[in-house]
């Protein structure tokens, strides 16, 4: 890891004025030799990000044969291996970026080549899950920094990456507590290097947070489209003709990888349980007030969603 | 009304040349005098579209006092006028844009002040109320088409509207059976000439197909949205702070208009409340899969979203 050494000289030749400007307040490169596990939207875009801001001297990219050959066509990585236990020798880090049912099995086949010294972070969406599945496995000559990239499109495969996903974007880091400084140091530069904000979380709060703003919507959204779709065949077909803004933001979000958000899903369950039994309970007193014509119910909730997305706007998150 | 007249000279020198061009396959002016009552987002995007597009001869706002020294100061109509019945006279057509609570009470006022032959038609989200609420009160010399076109943002007022608001979108019109063909085709030629596509419609049927891209995706908006807000206090900022993109999607839809939801939600009440508990017993299908782990369900919701999302793309409609 060499998070504290600076050679400026090196950047002056890339990218654009802003990402000069951006990356002159950051220490890079932060890693000697990267290796990334799974190329889809959050792997490729790290790729891509590592490479054009130099915070790695080598990218290593780790997928399957078929995905490989993608990257490499891509040109984001420098090497590409597809057995995971030769593409972490000799990094410095890896990242795990398949989804995180994935986590437990390639802990296994990654933790006995790990070097002394190796940092392991991941971009996971559920954090205590990780943290149970991957660090039990882990040498104790190796630091394990958690974490949390809060970016994504609803597009998947190394196609659909870009190097600013993570610009202006947060990024949760939930290390346990014996955690080394400078791992978690080091891994925090290399977001910022990408352009992201890093913050460290206690990982149940991060899974309930998380539970409400991303894992409940996304099941709401899968939810609402296979209403839609049960419709009989002529409802269906105007469905889809006349989808207006609302449904159609919904399908939006339900584009997402299925294999991901199942494996969110069923590794944040009861956080998330508990989020959508609180927002049935809620959907049905508004239910009520809808029946019963309750007018200052329905006004005083509707005010509420106003006052959050005002209170968003302000912080600059919308 | 004069549908039928075409003075394509007169339109030459108005806006870009694809606006001329729209035009030029348009028979226009469509009115004479065109009174529209309520200048929020719809109603001002109107008077802009019409203005634009030289649909009428003459535009007529009508609104309380305080939005019509908005409106007169945005310079977006030829009049002003207060008082519905005075804005009314004269008129070849009206189209009522406050939200639809207000038909029935806006509709007695203007009535006995509708010329013979005018038409009245309106941009109301709910097809049934509208029919049962303002329908009998006209007197038989007017011609009754009620509109909605499916097209708005979450921003409210006479400066939130814009011209090219309708352009590509469709406007459905649900005339009782007995309309005459050339008020139905008048008002065709108005939105047409806005930009939208026309399509007519059963009211039941509007309002079911509403109920489910429309409505209900708003009520789940806001209910998120409150359910977020009854959080512990730590966890509501970081809510804010954290909020990914399913949470900040919603919000964006939450953040329209309250008394505009409120009349749909208590006007369309049986097809959103048949909607919502089908949504309802779903969710809870899905809630049972993620707390037993059946992956296979889930994927399948999951893709079936999918699915729909591609399906819109095709049609061009996300």
């Amino acid at each position: 890891m060499r998070s504290g050494s600076r050679s400026p000289a090196g950047f002056h030749g890339a990218g654009t004025s802003r990402q000069r400007c951006r990356i002159m307040t950051e220490a890079a490169p932060v890693f000697r030799r990267l290796t990334l596990i799974g190329l889809g939207l959050i792997g490729s875009s790290l790729a891509r990000a590592v490479r054009e801001n130099r915070l790695a001297d080598e990218i290593v990219a780790c997928d399957r044969a078929d995905i490989l050959e993608r990257v490499a066509r891509l040109g984001i990585a420098d090497h590409c291996e597809a057995d995971p236990a030769q593409a972490v020798q000799n990094a410095d880090a890896v990242i795990l970026c398949v989804p995180v049912g994935a986590f437990a099995d390639m802990a296994e086949k990654i933790a006995p080549h790990l070097a002394p010294g190796c940092i392991l972070t991941d971009v996971g969406s559920t954090k205590q899950s990780v943290i149970r599945d991957v660090g039990p496995l882990l040498p104790p000559h190796v630091h394990f920094v958690p974490g949390h990239p809060l970016a994504g499109t609803e597009y998947s495969g190394p196609e659909s990456g870009f190097s600013t996903l993570f610009r202006d974007r947060w990024t949760l880091l939930t290390p346990p507590p014996d955690t080394a400084e400078e791992a978690i140091e080091a891994v925090s530069a290399l977001w910022r290097g990408c352009g992201a904000q890093v913050e460290i979380m206690e990982p149940a709060h991060h899974d309930r947070v998380l539970a409400i703003v991303s894992h409940l919507p996304h099941l709401i959204a899968f939810t609402i489209c296979g209403t839609a779709d049960d419709l009989a065949d002529e409802s269906r077909q105007q469905v889809l003709k006349f989808a207006a803004s609302g449904f159609r933001d919904f399908t939006r979000i339900a584009a997402s990888d299925p294999t991901m958000w199942r494996d969110i899903f069923l590794n944040n369950r009861d956080a998330l349980l508990e989020m959508l039994a609180r927002f049935t309970e809620d959907a049905q007193a508004m239910a009520r007030a809808v029946r019963w014509g309750d007018e200052d119910y329905i006004v005083d909730k509707i005010e509420r969603g106003r006052r959050i997305r005002r209170n968003l706007i302000e912080i600059n998150q919308a």
